[in-house]
């Protein structure tokens, strides 16, 4: 992974610069102590690590627009980050640069029933969101599997997922409005809590824009009733071709589960070693889940069982309490914490047409026998966002770059099964240089020209997103 | 109602242009006739009406682009067209326009279950998206009023609501992709039938952007699975405002009812004269629907009807058959048929925050007694987007300017209630003047930098949208 040289001329201005933060900010929200930003050297992309210049935590939008109208003047890049949660490497510093921890933004600014809403800082935690209101019935749908962890504000950053996006939308589909500060400081509101805006609709290019057209400070989210109840079914099946046939025979036949969730051999046998949570010993497990009131839960069960059943399942089990649903998810959610007592592993995030799952599985078996690395797939497989695992050994020489190797062939696969890179983890630097595969130059030129209008000294995770060569005529220093 | 004085360079190039078109297209799809023109001289906003230069009728995305290419090349402004239903003049052209109708694009191209999309071509009505579907148990939830004539296009270019969207959301909630002819004739594909993209989102941009920033060709709409069953209610109350409190309180409590629809008594007299549906006489009339199976429809309504009681209705009716929910609702959507045998009206659209409306509701009473004209409201009353209809006499001298008057202060109100000045409808010519009242003259000038991207010359749809002295320095002619 290659990262662009430091800008001597930030390096050279250090001291300078973290004068004129600290006298905009509390003492201890500039962080310049070199053990002291070890702690920001890395996100949830371990393997690449790199300090900052300096991290700074602002507690609101005003310290925010202090910050980052500094940073412009200086021409120095800022990095803004959530929770670090990022599997894409979307929050990694480079040397030159400050980060833009937006933690200490964690309040709820506004509850409203009646309107259908919550106002929150951006760097609330994605769970705390629903922790809010579901005393009163209510909560918010985009559930990252990291979602005690994760800010809202990367969630935007990366328009994340989760398990119930089946039937509720990612995060582009519950934001109703934000609160934008641009590179030079200037404060923007963008949409807003009620239905439609008279002008146009800025929401869509800034979720999912990966930090580099503005800072998120406030967020507009749209929350749910709670239904009345859910019920999973287990389901096991002997190839994972025939369990990915099921999961498109259910979304063909007109029901909309909340969730489905796929697990393939190694994934469910890393899981029932660490979890205990009584999954059938097969090669594809579907978990499917259903939402509603009992009668209602019982009927879409039956026919989803009836499908089921004409793919010959070795396993077939409907929960029959809420201790087994809860025992259920439990294996789903320990999955990833799993596969990393097995060694270290590679979470790769790409989309395809869920009617192209069986033939990508297939396809995703013979790529990792051919390169000796072993794959595990544990996915939302009801909207085809797939999380293939690539087991490797970090210590043994060679093995990451292999990994690299098969990750990039996976994601081609994704591509050329007419679907996407990212689901819901973003391009970061992870999936920088695969963008040539899903583009032409002039389509990432047109890309980069949106950034130019916002950002036009690409100070802003500059290094992120777009190959480095073609960025490079862009980026300072 | 004033328009721009058509561009004398274009009128006298007449001749010339229309030989060019005519060599890109069939003979029948290039109209100059002047008779035949004056079919596109208006929409349904038929209160201003100017003959076009040229109507065509391109039957492929190939032929738009043609038709684009040849007018920009010669600098005539182009006004895109779906059915002409639009309620706020978006269709209206100029005496220096072609009109760039897209009637004839109306092929169903892709239906794909599995992967849960339709792709038409743009010219397709709403109800026959549906229609192309049903048999299999699945819909498409935008349902504007106008749904048997209105078009996908001008639904995506207004951003196109319908009763059905507090529980499905509006058009752009359920856009996945477009095919885009630009002004110069380019063809663009933006976003996709699967989940994300790897780019930056520019379908908010493009949905709501009332034709001014390209021609949409195609489009790939999510299509959902049919509920089991629906079951409505009616609910009378003796006043608007009680009959707005129930309406947040429903909310409120965490039912999320697929409609609730609002009408007051002006409404209710003009269409149980009309349809005679059975409403009760009263001041204020809800009619709240709820989707599910049986068992759940029993205990959403259940609760509604609890809430409903707590606001002393002085009618509730449970719909107890499906012919007496058809009749509940053929009221419902003869409303505005109704409403025109009383005499002329302007249909207004302004969205407010739902916990607004009994004060809104108030207010509008005040002013239409101020103003001596009487107002009738039926409007989507759960997620706040208001449709008051103002009756007047076009024959009788200065009643159009009232009511032109009577509709700003309406549309004043629901801003400064916390909501804008349009819901579903869009701009068009009707609101172009009242841009100020919800903007700063350097938030529309940010928004017209848009369009200068898009649209360098400032030749699609060029008068709609902003206040003509805003745009005029960008406008040719």
């Amino acid at each position: 992974m290659q990262m662009p040289a430091p800008d001597a001329r930030v390096m050279a201005k250090k001291d300078h610069v973290l004068r004129r933060l600290m006298a905009v900010l509390p003492e201890d929200a500039v962080i310049h102590d070199p053990t002291a930003t070890r702690a920001y050297e890395c996100d949830a992309l371990t393997a690449y690590r790199c300090p900052p210049l300096a991290a700074v935590l602002p507690a609101s939008t005003a310290e925010v627009a202090a910050v980052l109208k500094i940073c412009h003047e200086e021409r120095v890049p800022v990095v803004p980050r959530g929770s670090g949660t990022s599997l894409a490497g979307g929050a990694l510093p480079t040397a030159d640069s400050v980060i833009l921890g937006v933690a200490r933004l964690n309040e709820v600014l506004e509850v409203d029933y009646p309107n259908r809403f919550i106002r929150v800082q951006a760097g609330r935690t994605n769970l705390s969101v629903t922790g809010a209101v579901e005393g009163d019935g209510w909560f918010y749908a985009p559930d990252p599997s990291s979602q005690l962890a994760c800010a809202i504000a990367g969630n935007i950053g990366m328009n994340s997922g989760g398990a119930h996006c089946l039937k509720y939308g990612v995060t582009t589909n519950n934001l109703l409005g934000v609160t934008l500060v641009m590179m030079d400081g200037t404060v923007v509101e963008i949409g807003g809590a009620h239905l439609d805006a008279a002008g146009y609709d800025w929401l869509g290019v800034i979720c999912g824009s990966e930090g580099q057209l503005g800072v998120v400070t406030e967020a507009t989210l749209r929350i749910l009733p709670k239904p009345e109840g859910a019920r999973p079914v287990l389901m096991g099946f002997d190839s994972s071709e025939v369990a990915g046939a099921c999961v498109a025979d259910i979304i063909r036949a007109g029901v909309l589960p909340v969730a489905i969730e796929f697990m393939d051999r190694p994934c469910i046998a890393a899981t029932e070693a660490f979890a205990g949570a009584g999954y059938p010993d097969c090669e594809a497990l579907l978990i499917v889940e259903v939402e509603g009131c009992p009668a209602e839960i019982d009927e879409q069960l039956a026919l989803i069982k009836r499908i089921a059943e004409g793919h010959r399942p070795v396993a077939l089990r409907e929960s029959g309490s809420a201790e087994e649903s809860a025992r259920i998810w439990l294996g789903r959610k320990s999955a990833f914490g799993a596969m990393g007592q097995l060694g270290d592993y590679m979470c790769l995030d790409g989309t395809i047409p869920v009617s192209a799952l069986p033939e990508v599985l297939r396809r995703i078996g013979e790529l990792s026998a051919e390169m000796g690395l072993r794959v595990a797939n544990v996915f939302h497989a009801g909207d085809g966002n797939m999380h293939p695992l690539i087991l490797f050994d970090a210590n043994a020489p060679g093995d990451l770059e292999r990994c690299e190797a098969l990750g990039a062939e996976i994601l081609k696969l994704c591509v050329k099964a007419g679907g996407c890179l990212t689901g819901e983890h973003g391009v970061g630097v992870e999936k920088r240089d695969l963008m040539g595969v899903q583009y032409r130059p002039e389509d990432l030129d047109a890309q980069m020209r949106v950034k130019d209008v916002f950002d036009p000294d690409w100070l802003l995770n500059p290094a992120k997103v777009f190959p480095l060569e073609a960025s490079a005529g862009r980026r300072a220093g």
